[in-house]
């Protein structure tokens, strides 16, 4: 009877930790620490940093899937490392490293598959979701049993993973509905060293850009029968132009509304595209060779960063007007951005200055500084419900 | 030193519920059970039902939206009624009664304030969604200090709240960056009885559709100096037609491309309209009066259901052709359809089967069916995240 007098607060004593650990998965997201191999875990709505995730590997090129749930990150690391990180716990649930040198990732539409491309071996390897345990192994193999380097590798509807080959000049498109009897289809000779790709928002146009040439690969997957099909065929490296200091990320094109705003490759343009007949419509000048060219949920702006030299800024389009709106400089090295689900803020990884900015979208004040050790990719947990991230 | 010893055990015992109920929220939703004034929570990941909130009173036309971390569904009821319900819990955090009559709400674009439209007292009332404490009331006045019923209520980007004067043929955009400043812009004799709206996913127009005469009022957020703008003059209501059953929800139109379907009026028809110019570019004959005209998140498909006496069926149109592909018959009174964020699963309600049926979005087979009482709506937490909703 002593002690049964004494359990309440015993309970409420050893209990308390894991109340407070009640926590909600909407409002987190990921940071990319990329010196250290380390992650943050941030939450939107306090604008704060909940956790910190060290001996994650080699981070230098990281990208970050979530789990349907939002309960989990799935971090791809430049070493082969796939790491799943659990946000309730801020832990490490479960870490391997499933090749020698790998480029990024996706889930499924139905969350239940992972999928890493590998520079070396190169191909693609399925995990599952669950237990990171081998669900299939695609050799990416051409010509007389040689293997590409897999690039540009994205989910798309119907159970389907899509992918480059960056050495074999292909596009494969993977139906894994059945893993035991996986259906690929492959694209052949749909040009010179593709070295990246995305797909738009919607699901149905994948796009390759092309660093062996100009112009750029698109595959309609609505109508996959018609194959590969080039656009823009002035688009691309230009020996004669400038330098080119770092290409582009494709996922950071902008969709906004009928049009697509692209970085032109060594110039100091964005440029903007009829999604309807993919010609390009307008050059918008720029301070520097843009890299990310994001748009705000809504559409109607456009935020754009720079390689160096010009990598302390970021300069923002109106998409009504197609001219620049606003200038910013955040501080050396501005490696990316991420907006907030509905938009109405953005976060900004300033490397060189060890810190995250937080910005108010309309007004484009600074709303929030945190400390972060040279922060590359910023990574929302609400990428959890979007096709192709 | 004895007591000592058994703490860990007693700790594990106590806790163990709240271990237990360590959840995520990225893939949770809310079923509406209208005839007992109760809600499920249900989980899309394992499409099982996790708890049932009684008590919620008359939820005969209710409507949810979710907090901006997915933990609290606010759950508008017919009466008046504002629940605020713990998703991790399972349990009502807190439940007002503001108004004698009301129809709808949004959440503010960074989920700081909750709007309700009420038929009586007639106007928008703002509360705080952490407290739930009244920030700001609107009343809707019109002519004589008459009171109108407020309908169409939606959040649009830069912490706007849009709403639709019924008796006094209005349109009112709020700005509420400052609950103690309010802004409001009226936009009158937008057209006679507006008894509905919707705002595009983009956030960009917001559109009335008119019980008391033909044609729809349209509003570009881009261009408010514009005013509103009259569209598909030929649409609405026609006497010499068919009796109306129902008149569809707005809410329910579908945006898939550069075209919105939207159901007729009174006619076995769904109608696509080219977004650009808002102009009528086919009628698709289908099975009944549509109701809901949905389409799934890549929109690819769009799913239809129907008024009395053909509430039975499901029909999907394929955007690729604009004609239907496939037709189901779920049962009587499918009232609503809700589809996973990435949309490989919808999620139906079938009131007088008192069954939910999920089915499999690209073979159609359905893979479950649970038991509910006399379910309506079904709103997935994947809307904290989308504008308008």
């Amino acid at each position: 009877m002593l002690k049964l007098r004494f359990l309440p607060l015993l309970t409420l004593l050893f209990c308390q930790n894991s109340q407070a650990e009640l926590r909600a998965t909407g409002d987190l997201g990921v940071v990319i620490e990329r010196a250290k191999g380390s992650a943050l875990i941030i939450n939107t709505s306090k604008r704060s940093i909940l956790a910190k995730i060290d001996s994650l590997g080699d981070l230098s090129h990281a990208s970050v899937v979530f789990s349907r749930d939002q309960r989990y990150a799935f971090i791809f690391g430049r070493d082969g490392g796939l790491s799943k990180i659990d946000l309730l716990q801020d832990k490490v649930e479960k870490r391997i490293i499933q090749a020698g040198n790998s480029i990024g990732g996706a889930i499924s539409q139905d969350g239940q598959l992972i999928a890493v491309s590998n520079y070396t071996p190169g191909g693609v390897k399925i995990f599952s979701t669950k237990t990171l345990q081998l669900v299939a192994d695609i050799p990416a193999e051409y010509g007389e049993n040689k293997l590409s380097k897999v690039v540009g590798l994205v989910d798309a509807p119907n159970h389907q993973f899509v992918f480059t080959l960056f050495d074999a000049g292909e596009i494969w498109v993977v139906n894994i509905k059945n893993p035991k009897t996986i259906d690929i289809k492959k694209y052949k000779n749909i040009g010179n060293q593709p070295y990246d790709a995305l797909l738009t928002p919607d699901g149905r146009y994948y796009i390759a850009g092309l660093f062996g040439e100009q112009g750029l690969a698109l595959l309609d997957l609505w109508n996959p029968e018609k194959g590969i099909k080039r656009i823009l065929p002035d688009y691309g490296k230009d020996d004669e132009k400038l330098p080119v200091y770092k290409m582009p990320h494709l996922e950071g094109w902008a969709v906004a509304g009928d049009f697509m705003l692209i970085p032109a490759i060594g110039q100091h343009e964005v440029l903007v595209i009829d999604k309807r007949q993919w010609t390009l419509v307008k050059r918008i000048p720029v301070i520097g060779q843009p890299v990310f060219v994001m748009a705000r949920p809504d559409g109607r702006h456009i935020w754009v960063n720079f390689a160096f030299p010009d990598n302390q800024n970021i300069q923002i389009i109106d998409a009504k007007t197609m001219a620049i709106v606003k200038s910013l400089t955040p501080g050396k090295a501005v490696l990316h951005m991420e907006f907030t689900p509905r938009g109405e803020e953005v976060w900004v990884s300033v490397r060189d200055e060890n810190q995250l900015i937080v910005y108010d979208t309309e007004s484009f004040k600074e709303k929030k500084r945190l400390p972060a050790e040279k922060p590359s990719g910023i990574f929302f947990s609400s990428r959890a419900h979007q096709l192709g991230l």
